[in-house]
Order: C-alpha cells, then structure tokens, then sequence
C-alpha cells in the first residue's frame, strides 16, 4: 500500500507540474512501458508563432555596408533581429523585428547554466532578378524543432517562422551582396531564460534570428584541407544527442580541433568505437569516393544517420543530387557505416577517388589527407588538384539550386 | 614538396593564431604523435586573477530578506554578485563585487550558440560562532579548471578565486541563515563572451558568481525517492565530457528525467552500456551498500571516475569517511563498475542493504526503489524508513566538517 501511495503521490506532482494529464494507472504498472519516451505534454491551447502579429521597430542609425571583400563569416551583422518570446503559461508571444541589440538576461538564466540552447544555420542568396532565395528553410525548420524537443525547449510551426524569416531577410535585403558566391547567413537561435537554477524544463524562452552578410567560402577557387583523426575524443555516441544541432555538441569540439591545428592539420575528423568508424569532419558531414573492392563500381559513401551524426541539409542535397544524377553514370550511393581501415585500404589500393566534407558554409570541402595511426592517407587528389571532381560537381549543382540559375522546389522565394 | 609546403604553411597560420610557438618540425613529421594533448599555449605573460585589485559597489537598494521556511533552491539571490573578466590578450581583469545585475551581451556572443559554459556549486555555511565556512573549496576549483580547459576557456588561480569568494560572502552575511541545514548556494559561472559565430576558443570570457540562501533539502527529515534506470538515452561516453562541470551535460538530461517524473519516480538511474552499468543518479552521484556474494562481507560500492561520471566533491568526501569510519568496522569501500543485474541480485538474495545518491544540494538522498525492465527493484529501505543507516551517518559526519562542529581542514574560514 505504501508503494502504491508513494508511486500515485508522486505521478500526481509530476503530472502537476508539467501540465499532463493523470496517468490512468499507477506508473508502477505501467513499467514495462518505461523504456520509450511519451508523447510530449500537450501545448495546443498555448499560442503557436502567429506572422500577422509581427511588429517592425525600425533602426534610427542603419550601419554603413562592409566591402563585399572584407566580410567575414559572422563578425558583422545586419541593422535588425527578429525575437520572438515563449512562456509555458501562454505560447509564442508576438515576433518583434527590432534594431540589432544585446539581450538583456538575469545571470541565472538558464542558458548560462544548462546549455538550454539550440540553433540553425541557413543562407539567403540574391538571384539575378533580385529576388531573395532561402535554401530548403523546410530542412532548417524540421531540425530546430527536433533539437528544441530534445532539451525541453518549445515547439512551433515551421512555416510561420519561415514566413517571418522571409521577412526579415528581405527588411535587410541591402546587406546581401549580388555577387555569386555572397550571401546573407542567418542563425536563428532558440534560448531558455528562466532564471532559477533548479535543473528542469524551462518556462521561458527565446527564439532570435541574426543575419550576417558572408562572402565566398573559397574566394579564389577550391582549397584542399588535410584533416587529423581523432580517436582520443569522442564527439557523439548512440542514445546521445550528437544528431541535434545543440550548442552542447559545439563548445567540446574546440580543443580536439586547436589541438589538430597545432600539428598541421586544417580541421579534425571524428572517428567512433574500437572499429574507428569514420563519422564527421570538424562540424561538417563527410564523403568519400572509391571503387568497390570486389566490383570496381564506383560508390559515394557517407555515415548513416545512427543517431551520431548530424543531420545535415547539405549531407541530404548531395545524396539527393548524387542518386538524381549519378546514379545513372553508374554510381553507387549508400549510406552506411565504414572504417578508417577501409578507407586505408582503398588508398593503398588506388581504389580512394576523392573524400570531401559537406556544411552550409562551404557546400564542400575537398580533403587531400587524413593522418591516422602515423600514416598519411593521400584521398585521391593529384598535387595540383584542389577539389575532386564530384565535390567540383556538387558545388555547381547546389549553387545553382541556391541562386534560382536551376528553379527548383529546393529553392524558396521570400 | 607540396606536402611539406602544405603543412609546414598550416602549421604556421595556427601557430600565430594559437599564439603558439613554431612546431620544430613539419607536422606530418611528427604524426605518430597525434593522439594525445598537447600542453596548452603557454599564457604565463597574462595576468592571473588578482584579489588585490577588488573592486566593491555596494548595492544603494538592498533586498528585504526572505524567511528562511520560504527559501527556494536558485530562486532568490542576494545583493550582489562577483564579476571578473577575461580577455585572450591581456589575461584576467580587476575582480569586481557589484550591485546583482543583468548580463547584456551581443545576440552572437559564443554562450548563446556553442554552450561555451561551465559552472561550480558550492555552499557557504554559518557556525555556531558566527564564522562563514566554506566546504573543501579547492576541490571545486580545482573540478572548475579542468572543466573551463576542456572547453578551450582559461584557467587562473584557484586560491585566489576562493579569496574573493570569501570575501563576497562575508558582505552577503545576512543572508546565511543560522539554523542548521541552512546555507548560502554559490554558483561560480564562467562563459564565453567572443561575439562571434565562428567556432573556435573564445577570445573573450566572463567569470560571475552569485549566491542563492537555501533551506535544507529535506526539511521535515530524509524522504527517500524511487528512481527509473534509463537505458533509452546516455548521459556520457567515454572519451566525452561527462565528467566534466559543463552546462553541456545538464540540457540533455532534461527529457529522461521528465519522462522518469511522468511515471512516477523522482529521478532517473542513468545506466551505461549492453552490460547495464550503474553511473549516476539525475545529476548526483550513486552509492549501494551490499553484502558481497562470495564473503559476506559488507561494501560500499559507487562507479570509478572512468571519464563517464562527474567528479563530486560529496562523492569524493563520502569514500574518504566511508574509508576512515567504515572499513575499521569491517566495510570494504570499493570504487568500480557494477551492473543492474548485479543490484538486482543482490536485492533477490536479501544482500542488498541500502542506496543512496550524492551531491552539493542533499548530501546524501536515499533511494527506496529502481524501476528497471518492468521490475521494481527494493533497495533495502523498510515501508516506514525514509533512510538507510549509512546515508543517515555520512549525513551527520559531512554536515559536522561543513558547520565546523567536527573542525576539519575540509573547512575553509572565511
């Protein structure tokens, strides 16, 4: 009878304060039930984001525009910020446009203690009629919501805040550069504010786009990096949240990358397990190009989505391209998992076509070596090469997506 | 010769970039080396914290103080709070006490996006002759280093960051209640403060702490909780950062322990692996008393610090009573692995004899049952006992070092 008690008292304060439902049992019966997680508390009397309530406050002092040659990745930043508010009482409050500012947070807020933090990284690109393009917001938007779900951050309706991207990209539509290769990255970011330091879902919280004009990855054409492997540390694991665009998977990877620069190396790349998967380079996806061991096809392999990798719009572009448009030339597209010890081989064998890295920033990152267990693996380019010719490929075939040159459903005008 | 030329040219971009000094050889050179740390940039010209240079503004509207039966753990702060600033140029700032204040920081500031955060906590505690004591101070800043080292934040002087905290909670006096069980929370905090999206170590970083008065954890004596083991999510991984005091590790842990809450229990066990290892408790640490199967023998049993579990400071205080009091009386004190199945026998054959977490907030919190696999798991607490005799002990022997009843050199005089 205690136990009955104490299990129904405690449901009852749990189900109190998140808001549920009573459960219809004691949880003690329902324990073969434990291992899954329940649908999420229901939210649908609080206000979802609402773009017909967007009020604009305009800046007074517009900020002069940089030399499209002096830009650098998110230094600079546009006039305004969208902000959109959430509490656990009411919803999405109105999106306010405002002129460009500090926030303002109690310094216990939550977000400076627990990570609650989420974010995305997207671009707006100009095309030649001067209309703004985002690239597959849709994607973004999917993956806000999954990151803010795994930390207890609210949910939302993915086209109203496209909408109202869309808006405010086009409030800043002076700071977008015409020039291909220049664009406008935006960041939309999702924060908890309550300030108390109890660890607990929180009933507050921010979401905030900023908008920084960004110019060419690779301003004077392709620039092979070399990576080190990176066994000593180890970036995401099953059942963890290394699929989640959470700021919690960012802060940890700086030192392994610091210390890769340090032996020469342009960026890391995260191996997994005893068997050394081969998983993500630095914060980008990964690629590799070789001929099958026993048939000679030619494969484009990358990690599947296990749960370890993030799941990148770039990643999904190229597979999507690579299956619509080599498939046909006779390539084989997988998704699976591989070994640093294949690859090795593939390498001595002649069989390692070309490995690249692919992220919103640079499309794709050509790689020349992998340093691994003392050894230097050559990924296929000559010395005077600088990009293989499938990341050459993909670079033009996404770009021309993004710039509306190749109209497609990708392709979302603001 | 372009390979040497390559990473020669790396080597020394990250070189000037780290503020490293030049690598002796070319970094391909030197591969078989890769897979450990390197020693940090050397920052011996940056100034170090310095409780000297302290600068005190009063507050000109102090807070009305709250009766202490009305205190909620991180809710309400006290009049002030210490701020020292940090810049990747110069070193540590002058410390400053000031008036309890809002942070205001740039949108893009790294904290928001890239979880640069770690955090301490820690108590300030009144005796009976009026001193405020700390609770083995060095040993959270000692945890505070290796955690801001982790996440390419900087290091200082610990003493001297416990100097200025005394001194900061000598002014927050009036806020320690006498009573026993009473305290002053401390949460020193360090972030990253770099205002921009490039992921890469801050360049900038602020340390706060502020301070919570808090009532004791069980008010009306020990209430023991049930807690679900999760196996559906994982909390660390070796080669990860779970050890470490970051605010990476709390976000995540949010859900699981929703879900645990939602059927009815108070915590979640987190567990580890196919074999079901035991780790932690929610965001404590985890202790089971058990009679050992072959010998009869009693043992006090808690995970192995192996990367995986967070290296509390009750923790640590628990073993080291536990191998003064306990072992005289027979007890073996054994840090190892151990699994769910191995609790769950020991629960079938009457051998298991109490559990209990660890932490800064309760001390010790008795654990009466573990749901795990649909079976509820009884850890030895009779229906009318809310404690087990261990817990109930390290309870009274911790709080006699922290109140200076039983002085100690784990006590710090302010």
């Amino acid at each position: 009878m205690m136990r009955h008690q104490l299990f129904r008292s405690a449901a009852h304060a749990s189900a109190l304060s998140a808001g549920r439902t009573g459960l219809a049992a004691p949880a003690w019966q329902q324990a073969v039930r434990q291992y899954s997680i329940a649908p999420a508390a229901s939210e649908t009397k609080l206000a979802d984001i609402d773009p017909s309530q967007l009020v604009i406050e305009r800046t007074t002092n517009p900020k002069p525009l940089k030399a499209a040659k002096d830009l650098i990745f998110g230094r600079n930043f546009t006039d305004h910020m969208l902000m959109i508010e959430w509490q656990n009482t009411t919803g999405w409050q109105a999106p306010r446009i405002v002129p460009y500012q500090n926030l303002s947070l109690d310094p216990a807020t939550c977000v400076f203690h627990y990570a609650f933090e989420c974010f995305e990284g997207m671009k707006a690109y100009k095309d030649k009629a001067g209309n703004i393009r985002l690239f597959r917001p849709d994607k973004n938007m999917e993956r806000f919501n999954k990151s803010a779900a795994r930390i207890a951050l609210p949910n939302f309706n993915g086209s109203a805040l496209i909408e109202l991207i869309a808006k405010f990209t086009k409030l800043e539509s002076r700071f977008i550069p015409e020039e291909r290769g220049y664009s406008l990255y935006l960041r939309p970011t999702l924060i908890g504010t309550q300030k108390t330091l109890g660890v607990g879902p929180p009933g507050s919280a921010l979401l905030f786009v900023i908008a920084s004009p960004v110019g060419p990855y690779y301003p004077t054409g392709f620039k092979a990096v070399s990576l080190e492997a990176t066994d000593y540390a180890v970036r995401a694991w099953p059942g963890g949240v290394g699929d989640k665009k959470l700021g919690a998977n960012y802060a940890p990877c700086v030192v392994p990358q610091r210390e890769a620069m340090g032996r020469g190396f342009q960026q890391n790349l995260w191996l997994f397990g005893e068997q050394e998967y081969v998983t993500e380079v630095g914060t980008m996806n990964f690629f590799v190009a070789l001929r099958n061991k026993e048939t000679g096809q030619k494969e484009l392999i990358t990690a599947p989505l296990d749960g370890t990798i993030l799941e990148g719009v770039t990643r999904d572009s190229v597979l999507s391209l690579a299956r619509e448009r080599l498939v046909p030339q006779g390539w084989n597209v997988v998704e699976r998992k591989y070994t640093m010890k294949e690859l090795d081989e593939a390498a001595n064998e002649g069989r390692l076509i070309e490995a690249f890295g692919s992220g919103t920033a640079a499309i794709v990152s050509p790689v020349r070596h992998i340093s691994w267990k003392g050894k230097l693996i050559n990924c296929g380019l000559k010395d005077h090469e600088e990009s293989g010719e499938i990341a050459a490929k993909m670079k033009e075939w996404i770009e021309a997506r993004q710039y509306g040159d190749d109209e497609h459903e990708w392709s979302y005008i603001c």
